[in-house]
């Protein structure tokens, strides 16, 4: 159903359209993962032409970027809640990350595709926002871990890049769903997203303080 | 430059277009990336017509799914012959990933595209072949390190997975190549291929064991 917009000239309606264009690409990216969402679909969502979604937003992927900077953001604001109350750091970055299904399917894609077809502003905006939101975390990690705080940034890229590897296979197509109903042998072999990413995590923790040299 | 060909109407003239077909897909991805391959840019170079490239392929994903199940089998003999001189596994793992791009391209694209758009009987034939390749160099990690097969089994898969996360990473698109050079402080954070998968490999060398409940 669309909905007809006139051209937005005052700033607060510049920036209501904007927020309007964010919340359809994220509840299409939800209900149908990243990866199927168009522009022509964001545009349909919110009744705007393709061009008139491009004032706002160069491409698909910048609009993708945007959300996953947020989504990162909010992570790192819910990683920090919970380790305020616990110090199982494995389970507390891991069970924080299967939490969102959207962080997950995006950062399955940042590298492969949402990094592509982007303005070197939009890469820029999103490189700093996650390398700040890896350092904050990664100090944390540090601190209640006794890792060096190098090691507490490694262990928290390593948890990012897991998640977004092991996110499209826990939730994989239907072709593939179909696969493993026939050959349960091979569905036996894929592996569960959060029992793989929190040891994963453990056996990183135990082994990089080994990989020390005094 | 296309070349005409006539139908192939006997098996080993089919056998020969089939692998014509392979070669020319492989050339093209090495030359400019899996991702940016099209099912037209392969039909254009082998000189055939779209539809005829599917009666041998259904879909450039399947392509893609046979040259990465040939590339694992190649990479598995590679890791045997290293192993056979050499006990240092992180390093033999990464190095031998190393030194195959293609195969590392392939890894980046499978879960969240190659495995898509393929039918059943493609995803079937190349999930046995890399999981028979697992199982094999898996068996191997276990008898040189002292892990337990099912821990080689995983430090196998990680080898795996993580070349295909730093690949893309480490083959930035010219626009974040641009962007490293304007920000040097951004491009500090890029991990190197090598170096990063050869540390994470020992921290889950030396991590993996400690988790074991006795």
């Amino acid at each position: 159903m669309k909905r007809a917009f006139v051209r937005a000239r005052r700033p607060e309606h510049k920036q209501q359209r904007r927020e309007a264009i964010l919340v359809a690409a994220r509840d299409l990216a939800m209900a149908s993962g990243v990866r199927n969402v168009s522009l022509g679909a964001v545009a349909e969502a919110v009744g705007l032409a393709k061009s008139n979604i491009m004032r706002y937003f160069g491409t698909r992927e910048e609009i993708y970027l945007i959300l996953a900077a947020e989504e990162w953001r909010q992570w790192a604001e819910a990683v920090t809640t919970r380790l305020e109350a616990s110090d199982d750091v494995a389970a507390a970055l891991a069970e924080t990350l299967a939490d969102r299904p959207l962080l997950c399917d995006l950062l399955s894609q940042t590298a492969t595709t949402l990094e592509h077809n982007v303005s070197i502003e939009a890469a820029r905006t999103f490189k700093r926002a996650i390398l700040a939101v890896i350092a904050d975390v990664g100090a944390q990690v540090a601190r209640l871990t006794g890792l060096r705080v190098d090691e507490g940034v490694e262990l928290v890229s390593a948890a990012t890049a897991l998640a977004g590897i092991l996110y499209p296979i826990a939730n994989p197509s239907p072709m593939l769903a179909e696969l493993y109903a026939q050959d349960p042998d091979i569905a036996a072999t894929c592996p569960d997203f959060l029992p793989t990413l929190i040891r994963a995590l453990k056996a990183l923790l135990a082994g990089l303080p080994t990989l020390r040299e005094d």
